[in-house]
């Protein structure tokens, strides 16, 4: 069976244990090791408060290659004062002692509840055990994605294969959360690997290029939360030609990069908490861009259109209001609204459509909501979910 | 007993009765009628997309006297084009001619199912038995109530008396729907009777202010729907001096009916779809009073935040994550959260609280969220409603 984990670039290493965070006793240490150096690329919430972790791994992703990226689960490591960031470099120092190299070429991340310090101890010594377990095999991928989960109910991987200048590229991912939703404060990360030769600066302009057309459209309640972190390593030991400037192989290599998020955002979207099923939703006519994209997440977001989602009512009213609510430039009278194939609003009117129809449409695991503005040339798309009883008994119940 | 409801002011008739729309049986057709005319003033959705009632009414608000306002419940005659727009003039004619006056002079609302043409017969034959009916008793008042509900649980009315310049004042409301939230659309009107005499121009600056310190600081899912409409009419029949200029006269007039107002929003958390409790988002230390109104309301609205309310959890770390999204201005180092009277997080870390005395806060009724943004002086509120699994099972279940 072919490895679809993080491992399956060649260049990484890979373990995930448990160390004593999580009660269940579940993985909750995780650990990539690229012992030949990566150039390393990220992406972080934009959230005002961010946990230490992150606060960390901003300053440590300037270095020029990264070793090792080591991760916790069970605890956030937000809000978490003086003594949190200690924890963070503690994290990347006890990483980098381990396999001899300095602090700043590691990344951290966390995620779990917030507002609690790290169980500094136990992560010293899980990240000892961790290196002592590093492998290249699938079964080191999959402790490794096992570990960095939380609420997500099954592993999230994805992996794409392609040629560039006649060499073999892999790129891995694996990503945890659902959407901005988990317990305790909601995270989202997402680890990529690969082995493609390519310089830091194309591989972060490729990665937030790729995250900007899958996670940053995935909505399941419209917040970032204090940890959100993406980070993409390149070994570079594939041998191809460097990818060096925005040339055919970048735009392939980008492709690629793009179609594997966006897999990994499909995943997140399936797996978010308590949904039932997911949908894209596609906004034309725009007079901006800025105007699709608002459009878009405002019927994403509205709680009445995820509710009629999960119950299967083709209840298009709820999508025109979420529109009109949007303070975006329409025209009221050339507004239409598409349910997978079927027009049921046409230039501001309501069609005659076999509701049948559009009910079995909605009622499958995904579907595309497409609305017309009429008032200009520009689109846009975004991910969302459904809202069930489910979501809000994970959201009510689950202790602090 | 005293009259609470829109009979209480003088110079006012009302009537409720069941004309066919609603399946139930229950009172689908409302009036209110003020022989004498009335100043009148109101204030409507925002939503882009606006119902055909909407439309007219914006038209007809213009006329110095109205005499009478006519409502259907069951079906929002909203996405209904140019035949929704004759059926609503039609609704104005008719009740118009039953009372012999300019069909300009009447105002029209309507909320329930959205994108169905109105059943315009039995509106009329309504219409035609609501005249004949109306009164100035109690029972007239609450049968018009009624007439308005949609999945209201109870009937919501206020009523304040003052004194202006010697003479008794009575101002009364009655709102219907769960903030945004009703099924199909989400509507919410809002009609008020007064029999102060006072100019339209300062009906209506009292009319905004009072909204804006009240339904518009309630949130329940952040949208505003296609039919919202607060209307207010003052038959002048009190006597009193009239108020023509902001003198204590209109600031005594504004500050009852800010009063009631707010009596309305809250009756109107507590009755949100599915909600089981309220809750006071106040966020002071803002850079902005638009800082302030963006940060409360982003916790307010926060699915997280709800969910944990309605669990009796404790769980500020998403309260503190809900104002980190806000894209507002906050100073991460000053940042304080006190929910009730204990502060659970001081100065950017948490705080050692009794967990126990927080979970008995959130459980009541009705609590406060009180966040300082370290930011600057200015501040703001709203108002919000837990998230309940009730929530999801009343709008994914209720059928188009």
């Amino acid at each position: 069976m072919s490895n679809d984990t993080v491992t399956a670039p060649n260049g990484f290493l890979a373990a995930g244990l448990h160390c004593g965070i999580k009660q269940s006793g579940k993985n909750d240490l995780g650990l990539i090791v690229c012992p030949a150096g990566a150039k390393a690329a990220a992406v972080f919430t934009t959230n005002r408060i961010v946990s230490a972790a992150v606060q960390i791994s901003k300053k440590h992703i300037r270095s020029p290659k990264i070793f090792a990226v080591v991760v916790n689960s069970g605890n956030a490591n937000a809000c978490t004062g003086q003594t949190g960031i200690k924890n963070a470099i503690k994290m990347c120092s006890d990483t980098a002692g381990q396999i001899e190299e300095n602090p700043h070429s590691v990344l951290v991340a966390s995620t779990g509840i917030i507002g609690e310090q790290l169980p500094i101890r136990k992560i010293t010594t899980g990240i000892s055990k961790a290196v002592s377990k590093l492998s290249a095999t699938s079964e080191a991928g999959s402790d490794f994605t096992q570990a960095i989960m939380t609420t997500d109910t099954r592993p999230k991987q994805a992996v794409r294969r392609l040629e560039i200048s006649g060499r073999k590229i892999t790129i891995a991912g694996t990503v945890k959360g659902a959407g901005m939703i988990a317990p305790n404060m909601a995270t989202t990360l997402m680890f990529i690997t690969t082995d493609a030769a390519i310089t830091k600066a194309l591989l972060s302009r490729s990665l937030k290029s790729a995250i900007g057309n899958s996670l940053n459209r995935l909505t399941v309640d419209g917040h970032q939360s204090t940890n959100d972190t993406a980070i993409i390593l390149a070994s570079g030991s594939a041998g191809n030609r460097p990818i060096t400037a925005q040339c055919p192989r970048y735009r392939k290599f980008s492709a690629a990069l793009a179609d594997l998020c966006d897999d990994l955002a499909r995943q997140m979207a399936l797996d978010a908490e308590g949904a039932t099923r997911m949908f894209k939703v596609v906004v034309r006519g725009a007079a901006t861009e800025a105007d699709a994209a608002k459009a878009s997440r405002a019927i994403a977001d509205y709680p009445l259109v995820k509710c009629a989602i999960h119950g299967g009512d083709p209840n298009w009213g709820r999508i025109i209001c979420a529109v009109g609510s949007a303070k975006i430039k329409l025209n009221p009278d050339k507004l239409t609204c598409k349910i997978g194939g079927v027009t049921v609003f046409r230039n501001g009117c309501p069609t005659k459509f076999d509701p049948k129809k559009v009910i079995s449409i909605i009622s499958q695991s995904e579907h595309t909501i497409t609305v017309d503005l009429g008032a200009g040339k520009k689109s846009d798309f975004c991910y969302g979910c459904d809202l069930s009883a489910e979501y809000v008994r994970i959201n009510a119940d689950y202790h602090t």
